[in-house]
């Protein structure tokens, strides 16, 4: 099997084939972190919506609502796009509505022929081992910023491609894997340190959220592999 | 002033700004090095031109043409995409009609307010002296292939990122940017080596083109800064 990496949602049409691949949506500040820790906590599912109009629409007819626009909750909304705005106590059981400026449009972008699972560092080995089992090509789909590449996302995408060449079952495959594999290798000695550059950790930081940071960074601490189910258009576990 | 890298042409619209910049168009193997090389060469001009119609229709009005298709000559053309079609001998004082896989439809589309000058390793120095005294930030824009992310393109930006941030007056701008540069400090101490694992130089090999895949890695052999005039359209130095 191969891996490939697809920089950008603006990429992603040059990325189809005939065959059905793993798609793995990488979002890593914070909306894949975000869903993860989320139905960890015991959401039902999460139903993500491209538009703020249509998650209001759904606030309106009783959802809990999860939305963000240029990493700030929206006002109307119950919680924004931090992990930590997502305990079982305020998620259990529901499902949840989620929109992001980013995360969910790739996740729609995505379905269609291939099987959708939401990839993060907090997630990577459960995500590791989904592969392996899958015994299909894999495509990471980074969502970046407003379709521009993003380094946490291709960080990320790095050591998924690392993880899963160190077995022989899968090769790399195209020149943009072999890049985020060379700049996991560069940053892996301190992944949070290489990303404090980054354009993301800026807005992060200039709103205070340094603990989001470090949550979104740390692995295998949410070990769940969401998949995005086609036919109710929930992502579920 | 700033420094930022575009991975693809289909990325070319989310750079666009109100500022007029300097559009450093990279398409190392082989459509970048070779415009460089015909000019030092003696051509007058090259006119790029998106389709094969349009080249066939100036073969027939009497031009001199340089035509490639994933990677081979075109049959109807005078020359391909490779360097060592273009000596004095055959190009000295001739309009050049050029058209090829990716390298000229990335010229077209920078045009517009930007000024677009062309970037090789072959010519590196050049350019970044040219940078350096226009007082504009700088995009440089990878050519890739059929709009995919490509190693060698990248890995010349980020040597032009790491070259003009050296002097205080140029800052890095964006993900990008610095993906690039560290992609470039990876691959500095054998680039050759490096690129022997991209997708093009399999292509290249394929149809033993290791002298045109060695030329196009060599620094500073042909130190003219190609620019397109927007008037014209035609590349000129």
């Amino acid at each position: 099997m191969t891996v490939e990496v697809c920089f950008s949602p603006a990429l992603y049409p040059f990325y189809v084939s005939e065959k059905s691949k793993i798609a793995v949506i990488v979002d890593v500040f914070r909306a894949s972190t975000t869903i993860c820790k989320a139905l960890m906590e015991g959401a039902a599912a999460i139903i993500p919506v491209a538009s703020l109009e249509k998650a209001i629409e759904l606030k309106n007819r009783g959802y809990f609502v999860g939305a963000e626009r240029n990493v700030e909750k929206c006002d109307f909304a119950d919680a924004g796009n931090s992990p930590f705005d997502y305990f079982s106590d305020k998620v259990k059981g529901k499902e949840i509505v989620f929109t992001t400026t980013n995360g969910t449009r790739a996740i729609e972008l995505a379905a269609g022929k291939n099987n959708v699972i939401i990839g993060a560092f907090c997630n990577i080995s459960a995500v590791v081992d989904y592969c392996k089992n899958a015994g299909k090509d894999v495509l990471v789909v980074c969502a970046g910023w407003n379709n521009l590449f993003s380094l946490e996302d291709t960080i990320f995408a790095g050591l998924l491609v690392t993880r899963l060449t160190c077995s022989e079952k899968f090769q790399v495959c195209g020149d943009s894997a072999v890049a985020a594999s060379v700049l996991w290798r560069h940053a892996e000695s301190d992944v949070n340190a290489f990303l404090r550059q980054s354009e993301h950790a800026s807005r992060l930081f200039s709103h205070h959220l340094e603990k989001d940071f470090d949550f979104c960074l740390t692995q295998d601490i949410v070990p769940v592999v969401p998949f995005y189910d086609k036919f109710s258009q929930k992502i579920l576990v």
